[in-house]
């Protein structure tokens, strides 16, 4: 019988043992489960960074694969945790947006608010709902594989939305949706708003971001340009890029998540 | 049939070679072995954090997980390797007392110094005894069950203990034992000791820490008082934790591992 | 049937979605796949440090574990990828002597360039080649086992070296060619080249790095010395490390891999 996949997102870090403390939770319920940690550096309490970072790799998962998100600045106040299942997968999290994105783009059908206590670890905590909630609660369901039995149907959630880049008379306007361990600019501009734009030069850019005015080349690869040098490209998430070849765009621009950026026609 | 559990806990960082080498040589002898990253980001050489972090996530594991722990300071001296049964675990490690706080709490029922050479990794080095004689020695453990192959029986071994909080005529006499990544300071002050403690509000406290006099809540959540406001609260260690909501107490307090606190009647 | 292992090396660093995207994408395709994260701490673009560390702990993996790595600067470059047949394993990654040093050493049996897009992630990126194409590479290898079903045998490969200790007048002429965490100054000097220096002391050494003098007792244990001593120290990559005892000499010395060192006769 194939292993269920169980993916793990916190921003928990891995100097304390929330982590491990989770994962001996969910092998004690179900000790087939295959833990796949997708990162535990998310920045404290970062609920926009822990939603961007998981619609960017849920995608890529077998089907039904849990997606199990810690990143919970509410924990122990009122907030709903919840269990959603979509098209493909199953999402699992605190209410407060955090699987939002991921779970809207792969299509949500049902959405439960996790109040069974049946299936958490007593005494439950004031501060850790990741241990004593939320990892039994994803054992149990990768053994049962019904979200109905974990809690009521909800139709009201939480979502955040990644702003959308927009065209004006002077060009694209966007943000920095994401900054790379590179250095590389993630902005929110996306191929098929760029080749909508009317009066954008396919290979060529002028970029404002952070009061500074760039021009560079729209390149396929970093090694276009010379070591240092910028380029523009439309990454791996599908989105413009601003990049240094073998260098960061990040820190020479100062630039940080939700920055401006205008793309100049 | 189940796989084996061997969690790995070392001082060992994730920019070398170390870590993934200990895995290599489990899974050339044990090939069914399911590794699980406790951490390896303990502070080198320190053992009173590596026991403390083992002593708060071993008991979340399933029946007979292996936990192998590599805080080896005096690696090629003459300090014992040990092998300890417990009621509900294996603990593997150097004999300095990284292992003794969880495996007292669970019970210990034999203890064996690891001197059966036939299940090193030969050459033996000087250096690197996590993969020479841990790894391999865990690896061979988890076919074979039983501790007594791998050594004589000892009853001598080195303990440490984390220091006990006291009641005294001005309050409560404690200190901090771990700070996690959110600042948060988790004393030794048991939910016994403050319930005990005549002369102690349920609901308000005063601390002196690091020459501060502080007044806060005592809450059952953070969101109980203002983002950036003092808080204590019963966290997941079952101690009292002095925190800030959504903000780091240790970074404004300038708090550390072993600081005194003084929660005054 | 024995799950296929697949260690994972990079240079992603893990604030990012990529390596989670890789392990997706891998057990998308072959769910049995056992992942190992070697490490994903290399350096950004360092393709000596990625080779160095996957030489290191190649070797310690089962028969025919398949080792990918991704350190790729030249990503979306006219480089090649490549997958190699050793003696024991399969190596997988950008042609640019990142996996030249551990297949040498295994003994390299064949290579195929990598051209089947068959066996690709659709549509391929610019910019994410771990993703799109070693990763589902890697996985399809896991089920298939054969390399020629990826693309052309190929003869002309890229090699880099680990530059080799000379002796001479003076004495042995070396240098640093890793600092662990725990401010290790791995040399390149060889147990082999040490013990055939005629005119070296067996016990006791003269050391010139960075423009200082150092006198060290040859050790078998960093305990021989006392707590912040220098040592030198046949060590576990079987090259003499300079080191202190419990302290870090790579933060005293101020030294870095390439510096030179001589071992004074």
């Amino acid at each position: 019988m194939q292993e269920p996949v169980i993916t793990l997102l916190t921003d928990f870090g891995v100097t304390d043992s929330y982590v491990g403390a989770m994962k001996g939770v969910i092998l004690s319920i179900c000790p087939s489960a295959k833990l796949i940690d997708l990162s535990h550096e998310i920045k404290e309490h970062d609920i926009y960074e822990g939603a961007f970072f998981l619609s960017s790799v849920a995608k890529f998962y077998p089907k039904n694969t849990i997606h199990l998100v810690v990143i919970d600045p509410g924990v122990g106040s009122e907030r709903n945790a919840v269990m959603i299942r979509s098209e493909n997968y199953f999402f699992i999290g605190p209410d407060n947006g955090v699987l939002s994105l991921a779970a809207s783009v792969d299509g949500v059908k049902k959405i439960v608010k996790i109040s069974n206590s049946k299936y958490f670890l007593k005494p439950i905590s004031h501060t850790f709902h990741g241990r004593d909630i939320f990892a039994p609660v994803a054992a149990h369901l990768a053994k049962i594989g019904e979200i109905e039995k974990f809690g009521p149907i909800i139709k009201e959630w939480n979502q955040i939305e990644i702003t959308k880049a927009r065209v004006e008379k002077t060009g694209i306007h966007g943000e920095i949706i994401h900054v790379d361990r590179f250095g590389n600019l993630i902005t929110n501009i996306s191929q098929e708003i760029f080749q909508n734009a009317e009066g954008i030069q396919p290979d060529f850019i002028q970029v404002r971001i952070n009061d500074r005015d760039l021009k560079m080349i729209l390149a396929n690869s970093y090694n276009q340009v010379k070591v240092g040098d910028y380029l523009g490209i439309f990454g791996s998430y599908n989105f413009l890029e601003i990049s240094r070849n073998q260098a960061s765009a990040a820190t020479l621009l100062n630039s940080r998540v939700h920055d401006k950026i205008l793309l100049k026609f």
